[in-house]
């Protein structure tokens, strides 16, 4: 990957981790797989992105080992364990950003599914653990702007999701 | 920034954050304020990149509130609590890396001064509690590889240091 040569004199797992996730636009392909969008044309409605850079980014994820690929013609894409555990990190991400751009009021979320909802720190609230992100539910928060976008995956998100279920889009 | 534009419609607090911190070179400018880098010629050196994406990145880092410049002439570049906040998301990021390329033989340990070491998780193995970036001290660890770099900041490196405490490299 292009930014691979640049940071290899970077003795450093940060720079590693950077090589894989830090291209334009791979982390969200990444969350979208988290949301549970599996196809490539849903990726494309929902992310805005050129067929091009979309189809090399899931083609390096694939050959990185954080994505499997299954099923020809229109195949599927999800996460491996790799892939997913990237979740602390992105939800660290997620936290920072929300607390940055709209303070007091999330965009999206999260809930440890039937016990409590998660803190800042990916905690649950009731039961103290970092569930895995299978047992966590997303949906809308206060800060959440449903008039910015209306495609499949969008409205489908309109409702809680149980993280790396499959949204039902068709 | 460039990627402002691209991600302006994804009603997602990931990109917001990506906008801020997605850019090639700002995680590891940012991780190197972790590390106790000021000095623009230092980041450079540790870095190897160009001084005018080197001078970009610190400009939009300052405009958005993550570090401030203090000093004329040779300023000094210091994290403010906007950018400490990122630690855990850094952490994350670091420690999936190390899984990923250096499985078993993580490439820096972190350790909470007078306490113990961290987990994976970013927990103090000790008390349990998750330090914040002042009480931790980095130092290298069984997959560093000392012979990738000579810079001042890369030998200075080579012994313990506290987190956000200026190094000492003149």
């Amino acid at each position: 990957m292009p930014l691979g040569t640049d940071y290899a004199r970077q003795d450093c797992s940060l720079a590693r981790a950077l090589e894989i996730v830090g291209e334009r636009w791979t982390m969200l392909i990444l969350r979208d797989c988290f949301l549970g969008v599996r196809r490539f044309t849903d990726f494309q409605a929902h992310l805005d992105i050129s067929r091009a850079v979309l189809s090399a980014r899931l083609e390096a994820l694939v050959a990185d080992g954080l994505l499997t690929r299954t099923g020809s013609g229109h195949p599927s894409y999800e996460l491996t364990e790799t892939g997913i555990a990237l979740w602390p990190a992105m939800f660290a991400l997620l936290q920072w950003g929300d607390r940055l751009t709209t303070p007091g009021a999330p965009r999206r979320l999260y809930r440890h599914v039937g016990c409590g909802d998660l803190g800042p720190d990916g905690r649950c609230e009731a039961c103290g653990r970092h569930p895995a992100p299978r047992d966590v539910e997303a949906r809308p928060g206060p800060g959440a702007d449903p008039t910015l976008r209306d495609d499949a995956v969008s409205v489908a998100l309109r409702q809680p999701h149980r993280l790396l279920e499959p949204l039902a889009l068709r």
